[in-house]
C-alpha cells in the first residue's frame, strides 16, 4: 500500500505514473479540502474575468485501486510503525492508515507576515490567495462591500497577477514591496524596470523598498495601510509574501532544512520509506547545485513522476530544477530561467548580453520582446535568461533546454528558430542576444 | 576586395557577418533587382491583408566601405583571373570587376512546371511568387480583371497560403497537389490530414494526387485549368511547385549536384576562393548528413554568416540544416524539424509518439496542439518533430535545440516548461509526446 498525503501537483503526477507503470499497486491519497486537485495558478485571471472559480478544479480520476479520502488531515506519523493517524473533518472521527511506502506532497501554505493587524483580520479584509475558498473571499469582500481601495503586499507573481486583475476591475490598486524592484528573485534590475513601467502605465501604484509595518484599522475596519510614515487608503488587503511548508507533521521523523523536506536525488527523504514532492520540499538547483525551496507547479509535477516512479519500483533520478517560470503581468509576458545575473556573479565568472527586437516583423505587427542571457565567460555555457514581453515563455523554454543539455552561446547562435511573418522574424531575439555573447567572447572559431 | 552575387538572406547576412568582424574589408554587391533585400516571406500576408507589398522591402545599410549594384547583373565569371563580367541593366552596358574572395548567393527562381500553356501566359494570368513584382502582378490581374475562379498549383507552404490570402478576397480557390497530401516534404500524411480538413473548412478545395495537365485556354483568355479528364473553371493560375537554382554561370566553374552548388562545411566551393550559400547551393542535412536543397530563410541566414565570418578572415563551420520550418495556413500553424518518419525510418531504426492536448487550459481558452515526434529507437535521440496548431512553432524551437544538442526523448521529458494558465499549460504537449515514447522504449531508468 502507497499512502499519498496531499493531492496537489506533485500527488496527482505521482499517481499517474504509479498507476501507469504498476496497475495493481493500491493507492490511497489523503486530501485535506473538500475538492480534489485544482490550479491555483489559474485565480487571478480567473478573477479578473469575473468567472466561477470551481473551473479551476480538475477531478481525478477514480479507479479501483486509487481510495481517495477528501477532507481528511494527516494529524500524526508514526514511522516505525508505519501508520498514520488521519482526522476525518466532516464528522472528527480519527482513524488509522497503514502504509508501505509514503509520498508526502502536502504543499505549502501562504506565509502570513509580521504586519500589525494582519493575522487578526484574516478573510476580513485581508486575504491570502492559496485556494478558491480564498479565491471566493476575496471576489466576495469586493463585491460585497463595493471595495475601492485595494493594497497588494509582495510585487512576485501572485501579487502583481493579483493586482493587475483588480486593476481591471478598476480599482484603485497599491502594490507594495519590500526589494527595490518586482520579481525580485527571477529578475535582475534592469529587466525588472520594464515590469515596473508596464504596471504603471496601467495605471497601478508600485511602491518599491517599502516594507508594509501596519494594518491601518478603525472601527474594527481596515481603512488603509501603512509603510514607514506614509499611510495609503486600503480597505482590502492582498498578501502575497511567500509560503512557509506543511511540514510540522514529520518534524522529528525525517530531515529538514528551513523547514523544508530534504529530499535525495530520488526524493527519498531520510527515512527510506518516506518520499516528499513538491512545495513542501527543498530543491536542488539543477544549475548550481544549491538548494532552495521551488514554488512551481512544473517543479511540483517533475519532482512527482520521480516519485512515482520509484513507488512503483522503477528507476528514476531528479536532477534538479532550472526554475523556469512564466508570469503573465497584463498583457506583458515575464519569463525566466536559471540563474539570474546576480546569483550568478556568485559562482562563475559571467557575461551577459541583452537584445530587444520585435518579435515578428514590423509589417507583421510585431511587439516588442527583450532577452536577456547570463552565461559562464570560460566556455559561453548558458546559466539563465530573462525575457520580458511578446512570446518571452516560448524564448524561455527553448533556454530550458538548452541549460539542461549544457548547451553555450554558440549553439543558440546557431539555433535554427521556425520562421514565418505571421508567427516569428527571420532573426530571432534568442540568436541575436547569443550572437552578442559571441562578440564578447570572441571565439577562435564558431560552429554553426 | 569580396564581391557577393545577390542581396537576399545569404548576401545581407554574410556582409553584417563581414563588416562587424573586419571594419576594413571592402565588399561590392551585385544585385539584379531595382531594391535592396525584401521578405518575399511575407507576400501572402500582404495580399491578404491588401497592404502595401512596398513594405516587404528593408534598404540595406549602406557604409563607406560597401558598394551596392542594383539592377546589375553577373553575366560572366572569370575564375582564373577572378573576375566577374556585370551587366548594367539600365543602360545595357558592360562592366568587370575584380575579386579577391567571392559569395555567390544569387539564389533560386520558381519552377514554372511543364503544363500546357503555362510558360505562354506568365504575368497574363498565370503567376509565380518570388518578387515584389510578381506579388503585385498577382494583385494588379485579379483586381483588374475582377477575377473570381483562381487555381493554385503545389500544396506546400507558399501554394497554401497563397490559397489562404485569395480564399480571405472570397474568391473560389483549388489547389491542385501532385502528391496525395499537403506538405508532402515536410509532414507525415496522418499530420496533413489536420492540415487539409482546415483547407477544407475554410472553403478552399484541395485536389490531391491531381497533377495538373494543361491550362485551358480560350480566345486568348484561361478559362480552366485540367488535370486528368477533369477540367475546372480558373481565371487565374498560381505556380508553386518549387525551385531552380540560379546556377549557370558557375556552371564548368565549380562542382555541382542537380544544378545546385556543393561547398563544404566552410561554405567553400571547390574553387577556394569561390564561397556559396543559400537557395543555390545544396544543403547538408544535420540529422543524416544527406544532401538536399533547402530553401529556407534561416537556413540562408545561417549559411551567409558562417561564409560571412570566413570570408573576413576568421574561422567558420556550417554543421547543417535542421529545416525548422513554418507556414501559417489561416489559423493553423503547422511547423515541423529534422526528419519525418518516412524520412528516418529509411536510415534509423525509429519509434515515434503523437500527443494532443491544448495548450492552455481549456478555461483559459485552451486552443488545440498535436505533436509528432520522431525518435531513433536504441536511445530515444529526438530525428523530427511535426507540430499543427496553437504555438506549433514553440514547441518546434524546442525540439529543434533538442536535435542540435542530441537530446532523447527522456531530456524533452524532462524539459521543465515556463507555466502559467495565460500562455501554457502545466504539462506542455512536448512533455507528453516524450513520454509516450518513454513508455515504448520503457528505460531500465528515468532521468528527469
Amino acid at each position: 500500500m502507497i499512502v499519498i498525503i496531499g493531492l496537489g501537483t506533485a500527488g496527482v503526477y505521482a499517481t499517474r505514473w504509479i498507476t501507469t507503470l504498476n496497475r495493481e499497486e493500491e493507492i490511497t491519497i489523503i486530501e485535506k479540502h473538500s475538492y480534489e486537485s485544482y490550479s491555483p495558478c489559474g485565480i487571478p485571471l480567473i478573477l479578473e474575468r469575473k468567472d466561477d472559480f470551481s473551473k479551476l478544479k480538475h477531478p481525478f480520476p477514480r479507479t479501483r485501486r486509487i481510495n481517495v479520502l477528501l477532507e481528511y488531515e494527516a494529524i500524526e506519523i508514526n514511522a516505525s510503525e508505519k501508520k498514520i493517524k488521519v482526522l476525518n473533518k466532516k464528522n472528527n472521527e480519527i482513524k488509522e492508515i497503514k502504509y508501505d511506502k509514503l509520498l508526502y506532497a502536502a504543499g505549502a501554505e501562504p506565509l502570513i507576515p509580521k504586519i500589525k493587524n494582519a493575522d487578526g483580520f484574516i478573510n476580513k479584509g485581508v486575504f491570502i490567495v492559496k485556494t478558491l475558498e480564498d479565491a471566493n473571499s476575496i471576489k466576495d469582500f469586493i463585491v460585497k462591500k463595493n471595495i475601492k481601495n485595494v493594497s497588494v503586499v509582495g510585487a512576485g507573481a501572485i501579487g502583481l497577477e493579483m493586482a493587475y486583475a483588480l486593476k481591471s476591475w478598476n480599482l484603485n490598486v497599491h502594490v507594495f514591496e519590500m526589494f527595490p524592484q518586482p520579481f525580485p528573485r527571477v529578475l535582475d534590475p534592469e529587466m525588472a524596470e520594464i515590469v515596473k513601467n508596464e504596471l504603471e502605465k496601467f495605471g497601478i501604484s508600485i511602491h518599491l523598498n517599502s516594507k508594509v509595518d501596519e494594518i491601518v484599522v478603525e472601527n474594527n475596519r481596515i481603512i488603509g495601510i501603512r509603510s514607514g510614515d506614509s499611510i495609503f487608503n486600503a480597505d482590502a488587503i492582498i498578501l502575497a509574501t511567500g509560503v512557509r511548508p506543511s511540514t510540522e507533521i514529520l518534524k522529528n521523523i525525517v530531515n529538514m532544512d528551513r523547514s523544508f523536506i530534504v529530499v535525495n536525488d530520488k526524493m527519498q527523504t531520510s527515512n527510506p520509506d518516506i518520499y516528499a514532492a513538491g512545495d513542501c520540499i527543498i530543491t536542488k538547483n539543477y544549475v548550481d547545485g544549491s538548494y532552495a525551496p521551488v514554488q512551481l507547479a512544473t517543479t511540483a509535477a517533475k519532482q512527482g513522476i520521480v516519485a512515482g516512479i520509484n513507488l512503483a519500483g522503477h528507476d528514476a533520478t531528479y536532477s534538479g530544477a532550472l526554475g523556469t517560470f512564466v508570469s503573465m503581468v497584463g498583457n506583458l509576458e515575464v519569463a525566466a530561467v536559471g540563474l539570474t545575473e546576480n546569483q550568478a556573479k556568485e559562482k562563475f565568472q559571467i557575461v551577459t548580453a541583452r537584445a530587444k527586437t520585435l518579435d515578428r516583423p514590423e509589417y507583421a505587427g510585431g511587439e516588442e520582446i527583450t532577452l536577456k542571457i547570463v552565461c559562464d565567460k570560460n566556455n559561453g555555457t548558458i546559466l539563465g535568461a530573462q525575457a520580458v514581453g511578446k512570446n518571452a515563455s516560448s524564448k524561455i523554454n527553448v533556454i530550458s533546454l538548452a541549460i539542461r543539455k549544457k548547451a553555450s552561446a554558440e549553439d543558440l547562435s546557431a539555433l535554427e528558430i521556425a520562421y514565418c511573418p505571421e508567427v516569428s522574424d527571420l532573426y530571432d531575439v534568442i540568436n541575436m542576444a547569443a550572437d552578442l555573447i559571441l562578440r564578447k567572447i570572441n571565439p577562435n572559431n564558431y560552429t554553426f
